[in-house]
């Protein structure tokens, strides 16, 4: 039935700088029944290369065509539209849209900025919008557990001041819009149907990708999990477990 | 039939520096008629003797009763529940709240804190917020028109952001809450129907004031308002006139 796994990185696979216990054999065992791993991440402060070579130095094997990341989105969209980006990201995102292109046409491009959200930036961005210009999220997370273990805003907070400001929605592009976790499947060969994801973010990856048309979403008690998120949100997760591992080992009873 | 005027500041009376054509006679003119003149700002940048002072330095005539904006609404809250602010304001505004007391109690309160809003500052508002804290409102404007003539990004944004990170509502205390008229009118003896509202902001000042029960209100076409506005708000303004001179015109005629 499931062909694919969906995996969060940050809070599934790893914490900050540290991979999460039993994540690399969970990964190792999934792949060794054959399922093809995706992992998609709304992390808009890193760039696709990052990601990987961030992925390889924990010992884990990954191939750049298994990492999916809104920036990867964003220029497909823009490049479609011949948009050139005002850009509301973190500095580290910043060369993913170095592409030497110009237009006229422009479009507000929002992520994680971080430090970066200062009440200038966000007035510039306000004012571009307010000429007419489309607002692109790479992502619209409302909060993720940063580096001293408490919750931080995340783009979300943000994506819907803009929104409030100016009276215009959004376009997502990453996690949960379905096209997102569509371009991530294309070249697995299986369906929205015939995959499973496995996040730490209820809202998000988990009834976020079921209204997607997920097959099946398991939450994972690590992370930004706080006590009580499996039921705030409506698609209820398909399965609650404890982590990476008990995920696995949940897919893997599944299939067999 | 109508007894007093409530006057927004910014954009009808003055625009940055300068008093607008035609206010100081207009002022006069309402005044002369007898009616009780109530000057009511959700601008969060300046206190109240800051703003007296403003408006005497233009020539005007005004008494400190007749100035009523947030913080003096903030503070009471504040002190029924012996509650400690933690502050997102504009650095100027700080000084109302330094009142000595310190509970165990507290709540965010914010407003047009301007270049304050830091990602490090919103931050620890959401913090405190995800701790339990109340979220207080000064206002929840979307924008306004800076001194550089642009529209820049007033409180609204900001509070729409710490709401959806935190899913908490704040309780806005500017207009259009109808205490704040209420406390505005306190001492004029006139009940909100009595009451004629002016502004230059279509949402807040004029469509909230009608939702709080005014009697009427005016829409001015200076300051923020942009062509169409009037047809953006439900429910619509009671008149559309020029500046504050045709709107005093307007009631003079109304209750001559």
């Amino acid at each position: 039935m499931y062909k694919s796994v969906l995996c969060d990185l940050s809070g599934v696979v790893y914490q900050g700088q540290t991979l999460l216990p039993g994540a690399g054999s969970a990964l190792n065992k999934l792949r060794s029944k054959g399922l093809a791993l995706r992992f998609i991440t709304n992390t808009t402060r890193k760039t696709k290369s990052d990601i990987v070579a961030n992925l390889r130095a924990m010992g884990l094997t990954c191939e750049p065509d298994e990492v999916f990341a809104p920036a990867q989105a964003a220029r497909t969209w823009l490049e479609h539209r011949a948009c050139t980006p005002h850009l509301l990201v973190h500095p580290a995102l910043e060369i993913e849209f170095d592409t030497g292109a110009a237009s006229e046409m422009g479009a507000v491009v929002i992520g994680d900025a971080g430090e970066a959200f200062t009440y200038a930036n966000l007035n510039r961005a306000f004012r571009v919008l307010n000429d007419g210009a489309p607002l692109l999220a790479l992502a619209d997370n409302r909060y993720f557990r940063d580096s001293d273990g408490a919750l931080s805003l995340d783009a979300g907070p943000f994506v819907k001041a803009l929104e409030f400001a100016t009276g215009t929605t959004a376009t997502v592009l990453g996690k949960p819009s379905r096209e997102f976790f569509e371009l991530a499947l294309a070249a697995t060969g299986s369906s929205l149907e015939q995959a499973v994801m496995i996040g730490d973010d209820a809202e998000t990856d988990v009834a976020g990708a079921l209204r997607a048309g997920v097959g099946a979403a398991l939450l994972v008690r690590t992370g930004k999990y706080q006590s009580g998120d499996e039921t705030r949100n409506d698609p209820s997760p398909t399965a609650i477990v404890d982590n990476l591992e008990a995920a696995a080992a949940w897919i893997v009873n599944a299939i067999d």
